[in-house]
């Protein structure tokens, strides 16, 4: 058996993500959805899923559509590992503004996610790539803990916990090789308002590459070695900007399991397939241009980004 | 005589910026300055003159300070067409918060300014280059048909013309070859909130160019035939935000003129150019950062600006 078992490379679960699955309810100036597929570790999945191998790691309750969950099968997504507990289902519920960039949280109903503690199996345990969306800290660590020799760590994080887990999330971002946070959460984080001052002081927490999203205005790199500043894709119409982050982390980090992240330029790359990824998922309702797209679709956007943005000096 | 003038090519004029000089009085976190050369025309003439010559058309009061005229002066700008009126000079106090993309104006003394109504000599009304900075539309109008035939007319404006001024500026704009407005403005011109739309309903009132300022977030080019965005030079520290924008717009129209608008890729070099003057601009107080840089410094710039925003992706 450990000769067989041994015989499965290793990165046959691909990545693991760890995060949540819930139904959401999303208002905007252009429309409306209720108990919709929604969750960080969903968005994460579908669109990382378009690069590589992608292991989910969730908990829903009893009433939680098999509709949705077969959704996520077809889409090609290992759900082995998502536990089905006793209790209602993970619910947010959100409200956009006109323009789209302000949020409010109608309602968070944690429910089953509340006592969500994630024992991996010793396949899961063997995992090369881990995705640590929004959750506690102190679970991020533990789920990490439980990980015998990680390749790659990425792990996303709000402004709840820097809040609220300050000194836990600062023990997770000592262990984490990427950190993925939005441009008002680093801003948070480091007591910086200068982005690229904040960037190289999370930098300095840990982390080998910090990635700041920053919405209609792009996304911005940081690492030792570099820094890269890219635009968001000039999408015509946002419908409904839930999941954008965690779609922009699926195609960061898909792009760079699936091609190596030691290649010069590995990091630009990826930045640019998860701003094309997010680009998508705002699109349509829920995960529902996630579902739709191919890996072709987001490199046309790549080449469309670099067209906008390249310019020569001669 | 009419011989004589003919001989002198009609371009040694170089642009004319037809705007204010101000005394400006700024708070900041990081320290204050008290009655310093500032307005629109001298931030845009002090970048557009490391490109190309530049006339200044303004009026100040007699008490303006000569030592300021004279770093004018000296920075090679020609001042011929400054009148001296009689009352006090235009005077414009504010205060930036924290993060510095906050601005309250704490008073505005136009004095001089409000009957500034400039009668253009043979000389200028054969311009070849004419900037009409943020002021009253009608103003910019008026001037604008002074001009017999200018080969380029950029103007800027304002949130407080776009709402008093509306149809004013809208003719405006028919005659203009390039506008330059911040996000905030395209969005209310346009009514918008996507900014590229924004972007493209401005190109409908007839400018066959609209570049939209993004401060810390860069900025975007639109044009019938393209597409750009850039971002904005990684400034350590920001100390007083004044007069960026018309930084920008003197880096940008410079290039324009010293370089030739009709090669590829020219309106992608003069909006880097333009962000580089306005990185300049914003790390002292007043126009001293300006009146210190050459054109290489800008260059540098522009080409730090390439390495942080280039990527391939094969």
């Amino acid at each position: 058996m450990t000769a067989l078992r041994d015989q499965n490379p290793p990165e046959e679960t691909g990545i693991v993500v760890v995060g949540s699955l819930a139904l959401d309810t999303v208002r905007t100036p252009f429309g409306a959805a209720e108990e919709v597929l929604g969750g960080s570790a969903a968005y994460f999945a579908l669109a990382a899923r378009l690069f590589t191998p992608v292991t989910l790691v969730a908990v829903v309750g009893k009433d939680f559509p098999p509709g949705d969950l077969d959704r996520l099968r077809q889409a090609g997504i290992n759900l082995d590992h998502v536990e089905v507990a006793d209790g209602p289902s993970f619910r947010w519920g959100g409200e956009y503004g006109y323009d789209l960039n302000s949020r409010e949280t109608l309602f968070t109903h944690l429910n089953v996610f509340e006592r969500f503690r994630p024992r991996l199996d010793e396949k899961l345990k063997r995992a090369r790539y881990l995705f640590l969306a929004n959750i506690d800290p102190d679970l991020q660590r533990d789920v990490l803990g439980q990980v015998h020799d990680p390749e790659l760590v990425v792990c996303d994080t709000m402004n709840f916990w820097i809040t609220s887990k300050r000194e836990s999330l600062k023990q997770t971002l000592e262990d984490v090789d990427v950190v993925i946070l939005n441009d008002g959460e680093a801003r948070q984080l480091a007591e910086e308002p200068n982005l690229w001052k904040a960037g190289r002081a999370i930098l300095d927490l840990g982390p080998a590459v910090v990635v700041i999203k920053k919405g209609e205005h792009g996304a911005m790199l940081l690492s030792r070695e570099e820094s890269f500043t890219a635009p968001s894709y000039p999408v015509e119409m946002v419908y409904d900007p839930t999941g954008a982050g965690d779609s922009f982390a699926g195609g960061f980090m898909g792009y760079l399991v699936a091609n190596g992240r030691h290649h010069p330029g590995a990091f630009r790359r990826a930045v640019i397939y998860g701003s094309a990824a997010a680009s998508f998922c705002v699109e349509r309702f829920s995960v529902e241009a996630l579902l739709s797209v191919c890996r072709a679709d987001l490199e046309r956007r790549g080449r469309e980004l670099k067209l906008i943005s390249h310019f020569d000096l001669d």
